[in-house]
């Protein structure tokens, strides 16, 4: 089984080329979308999606990722196995956000000509003629060694991590989903070791817990409470929850909270226990 | 066979982490996507596109329906067959809408932690923790009782059907497509039973009978005879036909007809013989 | 395997229905998306689109392709051989762009009712009750004598061909892509036959050479040199390349070069030589 992460829309001719590519190599595999409307050239969010899907294949499943706005340049073309997975694309990066920072089990530099589609490939088009033929081959069986020659370690980026200050999380917007979500980039772990109060079990899904009062400034509003469902406020109305990925997310039930509370991709998000919020509690 | 028919868009990891989650539990099973662009929360559009594609698939295809705006509230998760195809969903009247209000052969409430993705999921994705599990397990092979508990009947929602009124049949916009087409909810028969004149099969397709005179009021226009195709009319005009689903449609042949008429979704249509339209006839 | 290239879109029923009917008939075969994404109608871009995908499918792959503004009129609908692919669809000159006019090794005209989803098809939709059936009785290994009676020639259409005129090609763009990058009709052969002191090995790929100069006249701007590829000039800076198809694109590194140079679909394009500049070599 393949997966396929790209930021080439569903317009253009460059996804199917991919597809019949791999499928002239690996007849009877298995190909299924992750996306490919990443925003052009966003490597994080490429990774974010993918890393909220990935945990859901089966052993052995190539996720294959073009995001490649260095393609021609000097980027290496790389394939690697971590856990029971094999990953496919450009060392830009993006590999290291989806292993948070693990080192993977092996890696190779897609650099053995016989396993591209031509000799000659394209100097722009990498997912056809070099990345679709390496998961191809993984697919139908080939080791990394078959496909490339061992290097030690992947270029690096880092996901921004949320801060805690004076007993306040300050973490960011990381995504904004179809509905209008906002999701941030604080763990339900982050809450709970920030505030010693809240005990893991009170987060942990299904909770059915009442509201857990916690303070929330976010674009232009302040959220008063946690709660576990969409539903449990009334329609219209805003709330806090933490996601199906594990993230904090501001919501709307039944309603679009980025548009509603004027939230952006990267604004900052604060979170802190009503005890501590000064500014407020003198008003 | 699963089709998949949700308002989860293409961006994002919802769809790629049920798709994930099926092939999982059913290496083998075939998935087709019917629609993701529902819009956000709209049970009625996710019934009317799915019904239009239904009829056409194989029996024992199990179709998966997550448009779900009372997630972690109290809709039930089900999963029934009716006739030789399976549904599975949230129970917020959708499948009363497939099923034309006939009851189903057979109900079940999804309660059996087994048969979920994990016994603790998450409060606001169900479409893979609970939904996306159930059909897979359907689709390789358990019976109902596997994977719940019977249940007698489905939560209704209603399609507003057509009025005849002093021999004026009064319908409503239910759908406008990528081309712009307008359908209503007049079917053929609703015409024939209005309009004892108009025979039966001068309506059934495929006709070659000559236009049939009509007087039809929508949007900002009035439209003057029924044709059997778009290439009817000269390209640019407006013209009302039956379209592939049986319904009535305003369309311009080459153009958009919800822009070029300014016709909305939900937009009342009238109907009527030329003989009794007074208000025109005296102008 | 069948491929499928459509102006459908993907939040109908139309593109589902077609999927259904085919694996109604032909339940193993593989379906592959080109694009749904075709603009309302337009045969050429269908045409261009599913050509940069085309040659990466196996053989014996099915290309089923419905643009199809003449439904229900006179236009044919046909199914047809070459090489080793097979295609089927309206016949309204779509083949013969994907062709280049070469002639089919056998066409033949969709007059079958047997092969049809029903004896009575809509007149609206061709593309489930006759070109789907027909795609899906090829894969699953009917002739084209089984579902049709053979013709002698295309309906044609043309590409539209740059001009060689006083050592100026002349050519248009032909597609924008999501990247925004600006695709011309213009090939490297037609390049090298009008400028002699160009060897074409200067213009293979992956070709290392330094830039070639040349002068490129298009939307607001001039650009100066052709390049390798995108990461051969600074991020935000336009560049000429010869793109994944073989065609002249005018991009922007890490930028949209529509958006940024103003260039709109069928705008000319003018290249020449930097000495044959006279305008601005005076200026």
């Amino acid at each position: 089984m393949i997966t396929l992460t790209t930021d080439f829309g569903t317009q253009d001719a460059y996804v199917p080329a991919m597809k019949g590519t791999m499928l002239s190599i690996a007849p009877d595999v298995r190909l299924v979308d992750i996306t490919h409307q990443v925003s052009p050239q966003d490597i994080m969010e490429a990774a974010f999606v993918l890393q909220g899907a990935m945990p859901y294949f089966p052993a052995d499943t190539v996720h294959l990722v073009v995001v490649d706005p260095g393609v021609g340049g000097n980027r290496r073309a790389i394939a690697l196995r971590h856990n029971d997975q094999w990953f496919v694309g450009p060392d830009n990066g993006v590999f290291s956000l989806l292993l948070n920072q693990e080192p993977p089990d092996e890696i190779v530099v897609l650099d053995n000509p016989e396993a591209w589609r031509t000799p000659t490939p394209s100097s722009t088009f990498h997912g056809r003629d070099i990345f679709a033929p390496a998961a191809a081959h993984l697919a139908a069986g080939a080791t990394l060694k078959d496909i490339g020659t061992p290097i030690d370690r992947l270029s690096s980026l880092r996901w921004a991590l949320p801060m805690v200050v004076e007993h306040t999380i300050e973490g960011w917007i990381v995504h904004i989903d179809r509905f209008g979500n906002c999701i941030t980039n604080i763990r339900r772990d982050t809450v709970t070791e920030a505030f010693p109060d809240i005990g893991a079990d009170q987060l942990a899904p299904p909770h059915q817990e009442p509201p857990i009062p916690l303070k929330c400034y976010v674009g232009s509003t302040i959220l008063e409470a946690l709660h576990p469902t969409y539903a449990a406020v009334a329609e219209g109305d805003p709330l806090m929850l933490f996601g199906s990925s594990g993230f904090l997310e501001i919501a709307v039930n039944g309603g679009h909270a980025a548009q509603l509370l004027n939230i952006r991709k990267s604004d900052s998000v604060k979170l802190l226990p009503h005890s501590l919020d000064a500014a407020n509690a003198s008003a």
